[in-house]
């Protein structure tokens, strides 16, 4: 479960009826379905960084113009002659994100699928807007370091390193001005503590970096993961796992 | 909460009163504060892969000679010169890993802090073991593909896309011989669904690819994540946050 | 020339008795010396970014514990059980830049060597703060990619592709929530054309991504560069350059 | 000569009349012609490892689809949305090499030409089936380190080091269970030098590594290297190199 | 303003009615518009070397197949098959380049451009003649370390490090046969000193390394940079500023 | 078998009585040994190129002050306040190297151990110089492509593919000013087919790519690989094995 509004789309997640496959936002049969307690919903994290192969040009901005439904790593460009400097603005970070959903958070990202000047050049950005209370719930980036910086309000922010190093939590609260790096591929978290709306931009370093919501990506895989597999990993009987997944699962069809 | 042994340990994880801080087995108190059915293990998956620096040298084998406290990006090395075939050779996946565990799984490894000779070179190994029914459970490599090849038994692996793919499950059964990708930072799982024995080798995309077990990362972080966090992404309330925490976090401590 | 204020310094540039290597400030000599129309100084832009070797373990925070004056590609690290979560907060950014200066900016650094925890990371940040008609100078990052969003303020930004590309110019007008690209390697600038002040952060692909001012590196070389290729390189008869020279030779001496 | 059956080909090397560009086969004509003593393949060792670009997205399965002989560093991409589990299964290691050739090995081969799911992965895998005395004899892999492990017998393993380190010979017997690395671009080989059969996985870390056999590259290129070069080179006179090129380089056409 | 003559073209600078995009000649007009003591042009140096991403196969030689005006982050390939020895042979610098021009030196270019064997193999090379007194005048290669070697005469060389060293020069005299390394993104610059031809090889560490010529990039970009920029930026009234893009920019349109 | 002079070493291969562990020259025992004809002796291609890590400073000019016999992927730096312009020039290319030995040809390199100012920067050079009919012989680097211009006299040059590409030979003939690419990798030669001495440069895309000379490699192993290895390898008898190996392993020891 997941809301994350494309750039220009400022629908409520309440009533939207028409969800496209990477919003993900509350059904309302959903919501129905659920008492409003649990009407939680994972934030996508829009940030991550990767290491991504140099560019071997000035600019190679990105183009779909291959009609056959071939791809590359990466994207195709169009002919450097015809780029032009909109090419390499994006104003899709204007408007704040909409944070009326139960997460109480909105990830706007400018990954190269938004901003298609990024192609090649290893680096993308996401803003992310909070509520009071609102939290960016644990996620990962599969391709990328995140840089965060805080331009409004006051934030609780942690990463969790891997097995090797004991999942140590590394936690901070961090003020108006304050960065915060969150290192590859460790799972980590935002949550605004303050009273009031907060706001924070990230940087990544990788044009696509990706992001996995840990609840999403375990408990909403579609179709999903065996119930063996979750109650053994878990530690739980099968009606949590149940339950879990139905927040899960069902928003997400 | 992770059942690792080191290669050349053999104790049970039932009565090893010397816990290291790599091998997080599960002590005896533990074992009698919980109902058996319970304790069941995430067990490390050893597996990971990743997109290293290249060797500037044809051999560069990891020493810790510089007693300083000084650390680099990987690892020193010893004077080349000092560099015998032994160096070049791991043993330690020799003999099959202790199952006798809840989660019925043992990873092994053979990345670079166990085998000094992979240094600079970009790649890792692990075997694991799986009584039947064992779990490999949710986990990620933050800096790492993984490549899997049954030797022995059968098993359903599978990984979840992330959310710009819309968190889809790829699974499959495994039978002797097959080989699976699981593409970098992607969480995935190795479950041995038949009634043998199962083993299987993985090689990694890097010298320490790193190894995030989802559910220890989240419930068993050190610090624990405040529950806050916890209770608003994964849309259940503290009590059952509380229980999940007490299975990882107390493992672990 | 260079306005370059490290995070904690906020003394003004024009009574700074003091200068350290790295800051470059307008001596006094040098106010007298000039008239004040020319008064104006090239800002070291913050802003690069690179492509960074991969990381080969979670965290490796920068050191400077080896005292006897070895450098590795990077930096040496501290011991990763050492580290705090202070090692990934960099509070030098919440501060305003001081822009009393004759270019109007002031770029402040969140580099490796201001901000140790972005070590191996490969990602960095700078906040750059604008006077009403204040100028970032042409400059490049020899290694990296900047990504810069506007939080406060109008600002014309451009940035010029290599020769192959005609030398031609990419430039637009930026307002509040802005995103726009400078790729690595390129000369670009950013000047506050609103009658306010305004703010912008940077982020940049490499830890360490070097600014390099062009009118400082042409003309306040130290020593300078021979006279022959600056007036041959740039048409111009030897006062120009010997002009152009004093500008910014002596201010840096 | 070489002896390197595709994954599904299982036909004989000694009468299989239809040799494929990539197949090598030893052909009858060639069996008529030469003693049985000398009736002795080079095996193409299926094993490297490289340092790919990263990936820029979470897959990327090649595929075939752009008809006009046009390609990329790497290979085209199907849709994403169109790729299912069994694009990340490879099946074609489950059944033994036919190791019926004068070198007693078979390579088979899990590389991206092979395994489309491996495309943007940085890694790929070989089995190798040796008979009592087979062996996988003297080659590099121009794009990847290898990382083998022993599933059954027991083999002689070594590499060489570069000039730089003398050329260095570095040798082990390797049993059950045993790995062994062997850096990037480096000769190697392996000799099944127990009583029975023996099987080893190796890890590569390319996609793609590529695949040297000393033996056909030096006397079996097509057309042949100059005399005068392999003459001087070897400090053999003509005779003798005709003799070795009659044996790798009609075998090979 | 530019001296850049494609391998192949010989044409004096003087009277080329055909200015080719890339080419950047002097025109008649701009000759006699300008007192022949400011016709000097800035040589774009050929001379640049990146970090390209590593190779997939063996060889990948550039073609333009793709009519459709699609690109790739580098060059589309043709058919492995298709290759010839011919692909790898550049014959483009057997001719010295003509220095008859106000800079009095020629970089003629063996980019992934003229030399499409290069592709994916990370590497370039340019030749770069001089007459006395010759100069190739300040730039940098965005995506290059250099490597040059002077086969005929004497050179003053010189590269300026960034801001962060302090804009230091590092200048020697080279004699035939010596060898002098210009690192990634610096700014440096080559003149003739001696009294005769000379001659040099450079070596680039990427297949295409581009060359922003400081002062073309800066005076000469299309359309101009404003000239507020400038004239804050170099500390010199606005007719100065006129004056240096008057020589840049009318010879470049 | 090698003749590799250091830069500055004049000394004549055969009364040398202090052999290096690098140079491998003739010792006058070999040479009373063998007859004359087969005093052949395989030079060490100082030509290869890799894909280095990118720096992450502007200079790092390699050192070798930590005395405990530490090492590290590439090379410790001195204090770059300590560097002088002394470190980016390398005259030890200046003098042609001494073609007096069995093969004809010398090369001079200039890698990192000679040239310490390459360090991080990801390339390197080498001069080869050649007798009439002197050679170059087979031999590959294992982490770098090379790309060789042709000062003076005529050169057979060529290179041959994996197996994959079917062991292919790409050859020319270079005449004065040709420039040829040798993929990473993959075995190459060059031989001075013209009346009249020959020099090439040729420029490498590591800072030590190394060089592997096949004979030397294959039968001057220390200590010597298995006869039954080779035997095979080669399908040759062990007398034939016996004789080669005579000429490279008595030599290099």
């Amino acid at each position: 479960m997941q809301v994350l509004t494309p750039p220009s789309s400022h629908s409520s997640p309440c009533n939207n009826k028409n969800l496209q496959s990477r919003s993900y936002l509350l059904s309302t049969a959903t919501m129905k379905f659920l008492p409003i307690s649990f009407l939680i919903l994972a934030l996508a994290s829009a940030i991550a960084l990767a290491y991504d192969p140099s560019p071997l040009q000035d600019i190679c901005v990105a183009t779909n113009d291959l009609e056959s439904g071939v791809f590359v790593n990466g994207k195709f460009c169009k002919d450097p002659k015809q780029a032009t400097a909109d090419d390499f603005l994006f104003m899709g970070l204007r408007k704040p994100g909409n944070t009326s959903n139960p997460l109480g958070s909105q990830v706007t990202q400018a990954f190269v699928d938004q901003f298609p000047g990024l192609n090649t050049l290893g680096i993308s950005m996401a803003r992310i807007d909070f509520a009071p209370g609102g939290l960016n719930p644990p996620h990962t980036h599969p391709r990328g370091t995140e840089l965060l910086v805080v331009v409004e309000g006051t934030l609780l922010v942690g990463f969790v390193t891997s097995n090797q190093l004991n999942n140590t939590l590394f936690t901070k609260v961090l003020y108006k001005g304050d960065v915060f790096v969150f290192p590859i591929g460790l799972i980590h978290f935002q949550l605004n503590i303050g009273n009031t709306y907060a706001l924070a931009f990230s940087s990544l370093s990788s044009q696509n970096p990706g992001v996995i919501t840990i609840a999403n990506s375990v408990f909403g895989a579609k179709p999903p993961i065996s119930a063996e597999v979750l109650t053994k990993a878990f530690q739980v009987d099968k009606k949590v796992v149940d339950y879990l997944e139905a927040q899960f699962w069902y928003d997400n069809n």
